[in-house]
């Protein structure tokens, strides 16, 4: 059972998880508060993977204050040796009496084990506050836990009447500077982010991570956690790069990509998908050639299992109306985010999804509302899909 | 000058202002509050074109304490003698000291006139108290008034894509049923409703406003302004229909529409824009033939200029691609209204706005957002439009 103050020191813990979102891949970001007598002893978060978990942050912070003390973390504390110690092993030494988690791995293989290790130790081990919260803020790293599949969302930006280039191809800009870098941020956050060798090719795209697009809380947030010295621990996070730039993953299977493109010429890597290998691209760039279907078009379900494979958890989609509609055939979308200019192209302009086309209403696709806001001058709609 | 007790007041006349928005057309809503000793004596709202204005009710509940009071009236007292005398006189007669008015009327051969008349009187009077709350409230009539035609608002409903209807034409439904009665309530406050002989034809559709499937607050509305006895006025408002029914615009210049089609067989007024007249309809039907352009199209322009001579403030627009494409090309259109359902269609259904093709990104048209909220299950998006 679960108290207020619980949920305050719960809420705490999230806050904190949430500032390691744009390093920690392709682990989850989780935060950790340990409280004896009503008082904050010590607090962490995870930044980066092979860095420290959270409970050590707050555990070398709490020192001796630990004995006794309640640990809240949003993520069932780990029992098994990865690249650091459990943390249960840590609270259990630590000597805390009681600890409270947010969310149980979502990895069936362990989900439940940290707990059961801490109950065994004679620790009160309980799970379930605000996990829809924590569930949200890792909802990729979960994602991919559950299905082995990146969890999916396709950005679009159209007119109001759903359009996204003139019929001439021209669509420079359709949503204005405050959607672009929100999208930036999204990039950010995301493992990998996904595209066709037409985008590239039509806008010379870098589809990387800028710092000077960047929103500035997002800016914060790199140099909290390239600053923060939590625990004398700053030696051994190595967070040197001012950001952490996802995984490009260019569809190519016509080989139409030259290594002059802009793309190329930006810090990060890239996983080049191509009907053959060729070579003669930089070190950070990856040729490889996965299986087409009988048309000739690269197998998506393969792709996304292969990115799983990758552990490439949130997968950012900036893709044409092909591509999405490719995607949407193959159930593979979990969730768009539609930026809308105040804005009308009128019929002949460019669609977002060129799917067969359907001759009854029961057979479209349906989509579930999560959020709709302004942004700038556009409006940004955020749907899931019903696969 | 306006303190923060004339604020209040004011308040309390637009709030009631908006109860004869539904009843009022073709004539501006407008609340009356008498307030004396900082206390209200006396409130009214015009409920009906030929019935009493706002101040008359509100003069009759303050009688003798009108004397030395402040009226505060959403719009400026008129001065001349219409169907009613002059409530400016009225005013004076009752021997108010002061009077606050928000907007000035917007037709130029009146504006100002019933405040002179006010001070000419030796009362205080002053305007532009909250003006912008009350010029939105009549945002039809003061367009009208200003250009001489309706304030045009086109509604539209699509999935997220963009897409009105299947490439085979099947559309019923996009939307869901709580957009359909937010539709309702836009028809209630319209003063007439335009559409095509197509959408006619597509959907034996009605397009008249029914009692059922307005929203409560609506159909309280109408209840409050029908059965309120407000000084003892009732007998002279005769609002004894259910509901006002908008006039009906039908443009079917290929005389396509037959007398046993639904349209016909609900109550409320029609204007049938014909090739020629052929009579044959029910009493409530008048058709007229209005000049065409060269390609045999209506005249949009003369259209709305007609609208506008028979005191249309505003029009609400409900048709397809065509109509609401060649609308736009006019630069008719004030305002949109979209709901957009949580969809998708794909780009071989049907578009929003047929126009020519735009090639540059500079000839597009552009918006300015209203509003934007979730109505039931869809998104409800408002923009102006930038002519």
């Amino acid at each position: 059972m679960f108290n207020s103050q619980d949920a305050h020191y719960m809420a705490r813990a999230l806050e904190l998880a949430k500032r390691g979102r744009f390093t920690v891949s392709p682990n989850p970001a989780v935060g950790c508060v340990i409280v004896r007598h009503d008082k904050i002893v010590g607090e962490g978060y995870h930044r980066q993977a092979g860095g420290p978990h959270a409970e050590v942050f707050a555990l070398r912070q709490a020192g001796a204050a630990a004995k006794g003390a309640t640990a809240y973390v949003t993520l069932e504390p780990c029992s098994h040796y990865g690249r650091t110690p459990p943390c249960a092993q840590a609270l259990i030494d630590a000597g805390v009496s009681r600890v409270v988690a947010a969310s149980v791995d979502a990895n069936p293989q362990v989900s439940g084990r940290g707990l059961a290790m801490l109950r065994e130790a004679g620790i009160m081990a309980e799970a379930g506050l605000m996990a829809a919260e924590s569930d949200a803020i890792n909802r990729g790293f979960m994602h991919r836990m559950r299905t082995g599949l990146p969890f999916v969302t396709v950005k679009l930006a159209s007119s109001l009447d759903g359009r996204t280039a003139l019929a001439n191809g021209q669509s420079k800009w359709i949503t204005g500077s405050a959607a672009r870098r929100d999208v930036q941020r999204h990039r950010a956050l995301s493992c990998a982010i996904l595209s066709g060798a037409d985008t590239v090719l039509v806008d010379n795209a870098s589809l990387n991570v800028r710092w000077a697009e960047l929103p500035e809380s997002v800016q914060a947030s790199y140099d909290e956690v390239r600053t923060a010295d939590n625990a004398g621990e700053l030696a051994s996070l190595q967070v040197s790069q001012p950001l952490r730039q996802p995984l490009r993953v260019i569809i190519d299977t016509r080989n139409r990509l030259t290594p002059h493109l802009a793309l190329f010429s930006v810090p990060g890597p890239i996983l080049l998908l191509r009907g053959q290998v060729t070579g003669g691209f930089n070190a950070n760039v990856e040729e490889c050639v996965l299986p087409c279907t009988p048309l000739g078009q690269l197998d998506l379900p393969e792709l996304m299992a292969e990115l799983g494979r990758r552990q490439i958890n949130h997968l950012w989609v900036e893709a044409g109306a092909r591509l999405g509609g490719a995607l949407l055939e193959a159930t593979l979308i979990d969730e768009l985010v539609l930026y809308q200019a105040p804005k009308l192209m009128g019929s002949t302009a460019r669609g977002l999804f060129d799917i067969p086309e359907r001759v009854a209403m029961s057979q479209i696709t349906r989509l579930e509302w999560q959020d709709c806001r302004q942004v700038g001058e556009d409006i940004k709609l955020t749907a899931r899909v019903k696969n």
